[in-house]
């Protein structure tokens, strides 16, 4: 096996645990790799790191797969795939769930989740994309999902020279599933929908707002398909109002609202979020709990600027129109908006509107998405309740 | 009523919501003022803050009440308490918690928790002891408890100019109670227990605990009264190890384990929890779950450095002896061991144990604690576990 030496550097980032090694991080080559081999990866004084995949096409040099020296075959997927579906039954309710977080789960660039009976992959590198049949025969022989479906459409596979693609792996099915979550039921369009078809790294933070909601008049914004609307009305909101600017997206909330039957304690607005907490604080409009869940507002470290603005912008107005001791229950999804940035941001909004906060919950994604400390990265999901006075 | 003039100053800590005021930070009082009198607080331009207790014997001079302009009467404390009631009645399980945290209550200075059906109750500042009585008489009208207890033989008591006292506020009765906390029957001594008698705000973390503990091996560091000990046999641990360097701590335990029937699956060492890390380290004795909840290592912004080393100590020396795939159950209860310093020490041990962690649960003190955000002291319980690789 090909031998890649790492230069002498100043941090243990790599061998403290992250599984990315950059371009510019190698020292030699020894000897001929091709895009997707399996290399050793040993540091400037030739002690052994780790094993992993190789593109020479990407930036992202080598991604890790083990710190062992451990053959990568058919037994090291099955061995991998078998130990993260077995930290999900422990923890989750495993109906539908991420099965498999990427390099979180010491699997880099493979995600896999399960909606319902079927499963949904993408292989986000060469490196894993090569393994994607076996990857899908120990899936179906680990699981046993009714069908998987990939949903590898995303630019990121161009950085590593592969083809944007979606399409079944095992059987054809309807692709407008419907699953349950937290006791609620949800269609998730797993060809059309977002990502892997639904953002199930809210779901035990969508549970998290039951206290807050019975006979409560909540605003949803930025609702997206709704998942925080019905669980307002499923834990008793007196009227929900859901928010996004897409059309669209207000349709597929309103057939899983009917799916419920909630259609008599909902309203919807098509509009712009931000202009449309100015209008209610201009109205003098409150609400007992107010929801926000954006997009992403920064996708880099350098953005983080204008994101903040962005954050604090919509926090403030938010919070201002939180009847006394109501609630605000607010979440950022921004890796780079690390934990402390946006509790600042939102104390800094606190304190332009005159409000104290108190923390109900301080909470991170669902914990079928595990955080790797080492790989921060996989720590990008804020989600916090306060209660505003 | 007199008011207090504020120096000008940069930050805007006591206008952001922080509710004390310093010696140093009082431009002038205008007109005579006896300890413990209401007093409003201006600002340097004579803008209303708030109004508060003043004790001029205290280096925390006034202890903000409010930011009304309202009375300070039996109907403030009256909906004081109650909204505070109303909280926990909202979020927890009122069998036994915390009622009134103090600052993050609006009420600085009181503390009050309840123990099934028995009240205990702190007064820690001259300003609120002044009012013990009628607070007393508010917590029979709203909460209506069997008795209360009063436990102020806290030497903090003495920075204000009070004695140290404890005894019946309401009712004679037997002052070892027993509670009930997920399920598990503890004793409580309300009278001789630390604190208040029991260290309630871990309830929810110990519950957290669950889909770690089945069929495992466990070690419980710094047990204490056992509540963590209980909580893993509860939850169908194997076998636990129960360890604490009080002989009389450990006695209590045994006592509580045998009020649950658990007394078949639990081992006790009375022993220095350092030593003993290090001893089933050389040993090669390993566990599937490793519990830290020491106590503060750090009572004082200046002992962080100290601290940090013990606290360092201890999860380096407990993540050795996790089986890989186990679990690190690790606490800090000092405040200024803020979860960031915190998170960063249990990296750095991870780094020289050549460990990977992967986090299971980020919490802090259990919600009847609330966190008031610009009062930072009220957030000083960090609970985190992690899985160890």
């Amino acid at each position: 096996m090909t031998n890649v030496i790492l230069r002498k550097r100043k941090n243990r980032r790599i061998e403290n645990g992250h599984p990315w090694i950059y371009d510019n991080e190698i020292l030699k080559i020894e000897g001929e790799v091709k895009p997707g081999d399996i290399v050793n990866v040993l540091n400037h004084a030739r002690s052994f790191i780790g094993r992993g995949y190789i593109n020479p096409n990407s930036k992202i040099r080598i991604r890790l797969l083990t710190r062992e020296d451990e053959e990568i075959d058919r037994n090291f997927f099955r061995r991998r795939i078998t130990r993260a579906w077995e930290y999900r039954k422990r923890f989750y309710d495993t109906s539908s769930c991420r099965v498999i977080f990427g390099e979180a789960d010491f699997l880099p660039g493979l995600i896999v989740d399960k909606f319902g009976d079927y499963l949904v992959i993408q292989t986000l590198a060469l490196g894993i994309d090569q393994y994607k049949e076996m990857i899908v025969e120990l899936l179906d022989e680990i699981i046993q999902p009714k069908g998987i479906y990939e949903r590898n459409d995303v630019p990121v596979r161009e950085l590593e020279g592969l083809p944007q693609k979606k399409g079944f792996l095992k059987g054809e099915f309807d692709t407008v599933v419907e699953i349950e979550e937290n006791g609620i039921r949800m269609l998730v369009d797993l060809a059309e929908g977002q990502k892997t078809g639904y953002f199930l790294d809210q779901k035990e933070n969508r549970a998290a707002i039951e206290p807050l909601v019975r006979d409560a008049l909540v605003l949803d914004c930025f609702c997206h398909t709704g998942a925080f609307t019905l669980h307002a009305l499923h834990y008793g909101a007196r009227e929900v109002t859901a928010v996004d600017i897409s059309e669209q997206a207000i349709d597929f909330v309103k057939k899983n609202v009917a799916l419920n039957g909630y259609e008599d304690r909902v309203k919807y607005e098509v509009a712009n979020a931000f202009d449309l907490l100015r209008e209610y604080a201009d109205r003098g409009e409150k609400f007992d709990v107010v929801i926000l869940d954006p997009p992403a507002f920064c996708k880099s470290r350098s953005a983080i600027e204008g994101a903040k603005r962005g954050y604090k912008e919509i926090n403030l107005r938010g919070m201002k129109i939180v009847k006394p001791g109501g609630f605000l229950v607010t979440a950022s999804c921004s890796h780079y908006m690390y934990p402390e940035i946006f509790t600042e941001v939102i104390l800094d909004a606190a304190a332009d509107a005159g409000k104290q906060l108190r923390l109900v919950e301080y909470r991170y994604q669902s914990k079928d998405h595990p955080i790797l400390m080492s790989y921060r990265e996989s720590l990008y999901l804020k989600f916090f309740i306060y209660q505003v006075f």
